[in-house]
């Protein structure tokens, strides 16, 4: 096991700890350890709500989940002598849940949550037709996932850190924050909102200087989307044996992550759509000099994913085009494809005796894939979304004998005054 | 062999065959044949455009494809006591290439055709950065498939029928134009165009009698998009084995078919993106009765792909964000994060030699995979492609050591005037 | 379609055709045609009893199997310029049943065989347990081989040459005859033999001129056994997509092959244990001057298997050690520990409601795999063989509940008199 | 993480921990602890030579390994209300070596080891050939293995226990002793032994009374070979997420295990093949009551393995037949001919620069299959070996160019006086 170089203690809140992590994203903030090119090293991660979200059946905690404070990130660490320009090489050698911990109120002590936002916290991709809160409790036993929620299925983890990346330099962050703020401008008031402009009053900076705070705070964004450092890209193949190429923005790359999944479909549908928890991932880093621009990677982490991650053979899939609900034709919209096709799973799935919430909890927790199938014939796209049969308990296809019938037992959670 | 019910004379012209398909969808184009559930039937296919794309080193054919003459499908084929309500059962038993004819002026002979189309006509996926006409020639040698115009690379087929549907009821044909037809209404004279409305002048209608040809041909759907009926899916994996679940909506279920990929990447993003040919398909249909409701499918096809698509287990992806090329931030639009994936995924490759249009050309052909990654993260959707490094003769990863440099040859041939 | 190099009547006996084949290894057998480094063709095999065993629900065919005239073998095919010394560089680039003949009294033409050889004419790997003669036919539809004979399971083609080699030295002949004759001499009256040699009376020696047909007919290896030329390895991963790479010991390096195969499991244990059939293999040729030594190939086929090989996640493995039925202890048998592992799921698959002989011939011709998975630990060797679940129409995992019960149907049909 | 039931501390021998394991089969040794059916629970494992063998360029440790010591088995465990005839149903949860100590004494702690044992001392698969005692040493990184000793080349683990069974009854150790000193009967004085008697002078029997030891420890049978219980099988398939059957032989089913290995090749062919370590493993047991006579399983397990195994999709093959390097003809020997695949393998690894002995020590430990591919074709079995190629660094392919050529490095150690 490699020396941890960021440790946490279960038993503490994620602000006091040995060392302080952040949950914004600001060239500023220093790093909390430096490494060297070779280098391999353990750091713990704390789940996202640190806590908040707790192992019961109501869906309380998710109705009122504390937005602004998140992401729990661990980092930054900064690795020596690699410059702007260079590509920093990230391979995950290990990730789990919080090792030797199988129990205990922290998500990752051998638990963890999917939870379904509701539309005026946070929403999600289906949050119009999904608009209250639900949660689903998963249970780890070894590499395997269940809940009593979401009864009949489970899932072999595909383990993952939904949000890696490195920092952002001045100049990039101020472009963020100008074309996020010219987004939200064209409407200002929506729910949910456009976007997230910077928010200082629930700001953590690591070991920022108290008298730079108020002035960082007010610049660092926010870490809920994926950018041009990688950061919240929530990509399920991120797994063991991952490598990955991040570019770099400042000196040292500023390497930070978190929020860890022990699963999750392609496109983490419910938002809070993995199944969330805290844990430990080793990671080595190298660096390749020079190497944005030897390899045109000016933006967005390029990587290959390990292979070691459950293997499926036979799925089955559910295609949607660019027309919605209410018969409006949409040009080319692949957001709209994509929820059309998962609003398809769901409702195949409710044959079978699942609530639609326990449908689109499985689906945002479960390894299924999501596919820009068809994305040139106008005016509809086509995306695709497969689901492992592999899954489920019972034989979940089409025949003439129609579908089984599960047991849904207590349901998912709901939050009372959602 | 299953019995051939839709003969194709490769020496013939697409109107001038035994049995006349069809290019149009309409609820009255009669069924050229007639088959039982539990059937199986072989059926020829001819390239979408019947030969107007030939296989030599210029893309003035690309540049004046004869895009209102598409697509030449295969059908309709009863389905006898089929009924709408019903689901069709539909089994790929076997598809390739053109039989026993490996030379010859048809695309499927032998050889297939990728293109990118001019923005002026057609268009594309990346038609911003590439509006002009190229062409790509792909020679077969069994299971593979290579090209004088993009060197150094080859690809094990997955071939599929682009294009699969049945009829629509007058009912649906009556909403499919009226949403298409307020799309266009918004922006008339687009170009590209936002949809394409109904147009007599080429229509195709197999057996129709003459009295009907007018009424028909000027309410008949175009077949590029995939609408509620399946229709140009475009989705790779719907290759050998491959079982598939249409909707009916008229008696019989009245199936067509055609466009022939021998590979193809999620999107086929160059519009004219996989290698293109005509060839046959075994097919085997049945039916489950009222399985619409049984299984909650009201529109567009689920599916089961087959288990034995080309077995890869190394790739290299790409991640990209909602954010435009000119900084403009948009709001979790993953039609845009896909073609920011597939545009780093070609600056990465021109690194190595390909010119811009033989990486476009490339993304388009081989059996990339398309993924919505992350479609909740406001306000930036993260799209990722994944191309498999075996399909290079070279090794395609970042290193240290820079990249391979490719001899390009004589390029993708590019249209005079375009 | 390459041209067709090797052509067969499916009319006419294998001794008819415009040109004919070989059933036995010598150096001296006339290329029937030569081709060029880099040359791809075509190639029309016919079954390797040439019609003698026919579609019906008897096995006296099998228990009549005229052994004496196997293989029936296509070539030889010279490659002009290649030298003993070379490496012979053969792909696989597509392999099938009889094109475009979907019926008729041909395995290959629609359907092919699978056979349980009587123990007095060939036997078997577990001709002990099994000294009676069974059939067991199987239909193709498409990629999938079902049968009357063993219901409620269904094989995606792995479509393989059993055969293929290239001809020997007269040197390397001669050390064929001399070992092999040597082993006979240790016990001459055995049944089944310990080894088969030359047979003049049914030997097939292509174009060799009359002058030389009975010295050479007297000399000439018999096909069964695979040797240092390839030959009867009867691998079945040697399928589309594979790149073989055989020694060369005579001029031209003489390639011939045979023995088509549907489907097979590792060992084709039932010895007739493939889905025997005709059929047409589209190989191209190429060379590695001296790479025999370049390599350290003096001997034996090196090979890199194809990349679309049906794609199964989920295996039930048997597990046998080198322990006889009776009790007694060897030492470090695999052939012994693999037929009690085949033994002991033969025993499983019973309990399920298959005959015992329905057991075997399904684990002959089923993709199942053989595995070496301990050799060292005296006195037992431990082998393994793992079959796919997703063959079985029903769920084959053991289980508190009990084994489903299947129809087992009219049974293998077993021959009379056997 | 579950209850630790069997723990081991680093700092301590074997036999001088809190609960004390056993190196021998016998019914009357007690059970270290007791758990349910539906119980989880994880169990530390020491590495079979309870630290003999060390982290260093000397292979002296593994000429003098401690042959009598081994295995070092934790357990045995008995399971509440399992009898006799019943199938025990043993989930592996997780897998690994000494979790929280990366670098110590102890293999496991983020090292292992693989040997070639001397002739005099053990012996091999190919101990004709590789008479004398060599050693390599493996560091771990993560999920990924790589050697001082074997250099270019790096396996993902596919982690498994290489030893796990159940205890036999009196009457089954009774037919164990009886047969297996039979066989050494047959030559008494051969080296190395046909097989491996009791021997009480190293016996290890647990909590056993001291009254009962010298009887039990004269009957109790040595733990090298697989048999009836399962034993020391040595699947490297057994990894996370397998789920095994065994068949129960007395009270409590009694089951044991040990042996780890972080990556093992099929057959471990150098005999200490594997990359031997201590670690931790993770079991869920469970019963199927009456089991044994239900699904047939009279004697040796069956299983499932998991779906997380790395995922190769290119691999290199080697075929072997059943003739003596002199060239002595055996009849239907899968033994021979895999020695002989081996041994082409190796042959063909030479060429580019490995020693033969880093080329046996690479055979033995990577994730290689061994194929029973041809059994039945007298008078020679057909043997295959398949290397994954992507675990060299480099292209491991025959070429026209020829073969890369290693940087051997040091080499393997070799012991002084073997």
């Amino acid at each position: 096991m490699p020396d941890v170089i960021f440790p946490l203690d279960s038993a503490r809140k994620f602000e006091d700890q040995e060392k302080i992590g952040h949950n914004r994203w600001h060239p500023e903030i220093p790093p909390v350890a430096t490494v060297k090119p070779g280098d391999s090293f353990r750091v713990h991660c704390r789940e996202w709500f640190d806590g908040a979200i707790v192992n019961d059946d109501s869906a309380e905690d998710i109705l009122n989940a504390p937005l602004l404070t998140v992401h729990k990130l661990s980092g930054p660490f900064a690795v020596e002598g690699v410059k702007p320009g260079d590509l920093l090489v990230v391979d995950i050698l290990d990730v789990g849940p919080i090792p030797q911990e199988d129990a205990g109120p922290l998500a990752g002590q051998g638990w963890g949550y999917t939870g379904i936002f509701s539309r005026n916290n946070g929403g999600g991709f289906l949050t119009d037709q999904f608009p209250d809160a639900y949660k689903a409790i998963w249970d780890f036993s070894g590499q395997v996932a269940t809940s009593r929620h979401v009864p009949e299925v489970s899932y072999v983890g595909l383990i993952h850190p939904g949000l890696m990346g490195t920092a952002p330099s001045a100049e990039l962050l101020g472009r963020w924050n100008r074309r996020e703020g010219d987004l939200i401008a064209t409407d200002p008031h929506r729910v949910p909102p456009l976007a997230l402009p910077p928010e200082a009053g629930h700001a953590l900076l690591g070991s920022l200087p108290a008298s730079e705070f108020d002035r960082v705070a007010g610049e660092a964004a926010r870490t809920a989307p994926p950018r041009e450092n990688g950061g919240n890209q929530d990509i399920k193949n991120l797994s063991k044996g991952s490598r990955i190429f991040y570019p770099v923005f400042v000196d040292g790359a500023n390497l930070s992550l978190g929020d860890l999944h022990f699963s999750q479909g392609d496109g983490e549908i419910t938002f809070c759509g993995a199944i969330e928890m805290g844990g430990f991932i080793d990671l080595r880093v190298d660096v390749i000099r020079g190497g944005m621009d030897t390899y045109g990677v000016s933006e967005n982490a390029i990587f290959m994913p390990g292979i070691i991650e459950p293997r499926y053979s036979e799925w089955i899939a559910f295609s949607g085009t660019s027309v919605t609900l209410d018969g409006t034709q949409h040009y080319l919209d692949s957001h709209l494809s994509y929820q059309r096709a998962c609003l398809h799973a769901i409702d195949y799935l409710t044959k079978f005796g699942y609530s639609p919430e326990q449908a689109y909890l499985l689906l945002g927790s479960a390894p299924i894939e999501g596919r820009l199938s068809g994305v040139v014939d106008i005016p509809n796209s086509c995306s695709t979304v497969y689901i492992p049969t592999a899954i489920f308990d019972f034989d979940v296809r089409p025949s003439a004998a129609g579908p089984y019938r599960i047991d849904p037992g207590m349901g998912a959670p709901r939050s009372r005054n959602a």
